[in-house]
């Protein structure tokens, strides 16, 4: 291929995946040419779960998202999915392979701009380093879906269809300003030798946009306090500890330049080759119902839509895994399998 | 008067402000019984302007406006809502004599936390020493409508008539906690000497619950620029003018307490004792349509409704500023005035 090429699979070999057991990790270094950064040599990490054989759905989340998706038997600790992932969900490690993993920059050791293109042509050499020719189907949420048009866009032999949630073929201006003012908090604690106290608010403010005003009202409708002299409103717990435990797991790097590459993608939805289900959340406050709708316009016949309600707005994939799990079970379908 | 005393009018005289030209500016100083804070001892700064014996309208706007409503003859310099005040308007210095008044707190001098409630005594007290028994109207903005329900609730017999634009009865809390969260940029900031760094964060962040994404869709649709390996969004340079244009002219101080103050805000409509009409801006981010019905219920028969839909979402008080004359013209019209 011209776009790079794998150059190492360390781990583990097709055929080792094959025979292991039910999940596996690893990590190949790949030569990868990035559009804003050159030439690069990366590691691409991934996690593969579920029967040999089977059909591969990838499986790919936010920016905060990585490799293990879900729980399983051989890695017990808690995915970013869980709920979407079980016996009898579209997601069914006993019928599909699921692979996931964590974008290039998500350790934080590449602090340059990073195009969606280059994940997508990452994702591709990956693919062509565990000798799967073709996805059965890619999922994608949020950032994993803007990735997930551009795998359609740049290798559409690589997958059969492509689900994306919660993500348009151009960031909304609104929702670019608000994470370029959360880059801005970064900096601004950087600036203080407080770059984890930035990272945290941040983060904060990122909350407000993945949420909606709704389950804000119902959760924290509590009078304010008044504590050392300063105002506390009753939402600032609930922020203190999204914060803290996202600056627990996230490189500040990482975030700055994945926050940064939803900011760069834009894409020309008539240049998607394989059929797409676009799944856009009312009230997402992040990626508005109607640029979604234009998606779906530009992809023309390939492109079909569902659309939720949900208080949850854009995390409403992972809040609302049993309606998310039902248009997946019909998105996902092999011919033959029961409804 | 039990919760305050005006204990001097150190600038002008009710019968000297009667004689005066058509604009005058004074303060008064007044011991005031703070809610969260013990007696104060305050000057109170105000402007008045128009003409004498004219029915009186107090002007108060959000928690960054002052008592300099428009310019006029004797004060030339650009208000902060002069697109309402003039020939014909509803707001016409020739017809009325129009009220403003700063903010206690506004000058960032009382570090304490400040109720609405402290700022309708304020406001009571500045009457008393101008020698205005009643005014004809109160018209309130954003924060002023808070205070223009607290005047209502407390010194009820010193207005004939309340408008209250964009301020509901509480914030809502998605709205405090994207507050909250604007006075934690502040906080970063001061960690070390980038006092102004941290208030032009908040000032951004505030923007965006202003404004609506239907005006950055408008306005900022360009692509994403990399400058010196960093991604700057179309927005960045209005944020750069909005946060700069803030600090030259807010102490951070009077920023954090009367931001503060929106949150602490909290009556009951049932005790609102004058006729009231509520203005709501379909699409204001900080103060949804649904709270404002709610107020209205609240209010019963004292209470009416008028809905605008604008693209300046919280800001339209300001921006749409015929739409908004047309509604102070009915709202404040004397019997036997022409429609």
């Amino acid at each position: 291929m011209s776009f790079a090429t794998a150059i190492a699979a360390n781990d583990v070999s097709p055929a080792a995946i094959d025979a292991a057991p039910s999940a596996v990790r690893g990590e190949v270094t790949v030569r990868l040419a990035m559009r804003h950064a050159g030439e690069r040599v990366l590691r691409l990490r991934y996690e593969l779960v579920g029967r040999a054989h089977a059909p591969v759905v990838l499986v790919a989340g936010g920016i905060s998202a990585h490799r293990h998706i879900a729980a399983n038997a051989v890695f017990g600790e808690k995915g970013w999915a869980d709920g979407l992932v079980g016996s009898g969900r579209a997601l069914d490690p006993a019928r599909r392979r699921l692979l996931g993993f964590d974008f290039i920059g998500a350790d934080g050791d590449l602090d340059v701009p990073i195009d969606t293109a280059d994940q997508a042509d990452a994702v591709a050499l990956l693919l062509d380093a565990l000798g799967i020719d073709c996805l059965h189907g890619y999922v994608g949420y949020s950032y994993g879906a803007l990735v997930g048009q551009q795998l359609a866009i740049r290798h559409p032999q690589r997958l059969g269809r492509l689900v994306a949630v919660s993500g348009a073929h151009r960031p909304h201006p609104y929702a670019s300003a608000w994470r370029a003012l959360q880059r801005r908090a970064v900096a601004l604690g950087q600036l203080q030798c407080a770059e984890t106290h930035g990272l945290a608010l941040a983060r904060q403010f990122a909350m407000l946009s993945y949420r909606t005003p709704e389950e804000f009202g119902e959760r924290f409708d509590a009078a304010p306090e008044v504590v050392n002299g300063r105002v506390r409103v009753a939402a600032e717990d609930y922020l203190d500890a999204a914060g803290a435990q996202y600056v627990a797991r996230t490189r500040v790097d990482a975030y700055l330049r994945l926050s940064e590459s939803i900011d760069l993608h834009r894409i020309d939805p008539a240049a998607v080759g394989v059929p797409t289900l676009v799944v856009a959340v009312e009230g997402d406050r992040l990626v508005p119902l109607s640029d979604l709708v234009s998606l779906v316009e530009g992809l023309g016949t390939r492109g079909s839509l569902r659309v939720l309600r949900s208080p949850y707005g854009h995390d409403a994939f992972l809040k609302e895994t049993d309606r998310i799990d039902a248009i997946l079970a019909n998105a996902l379908r092999l011919p033959g399998e029961n409804a």
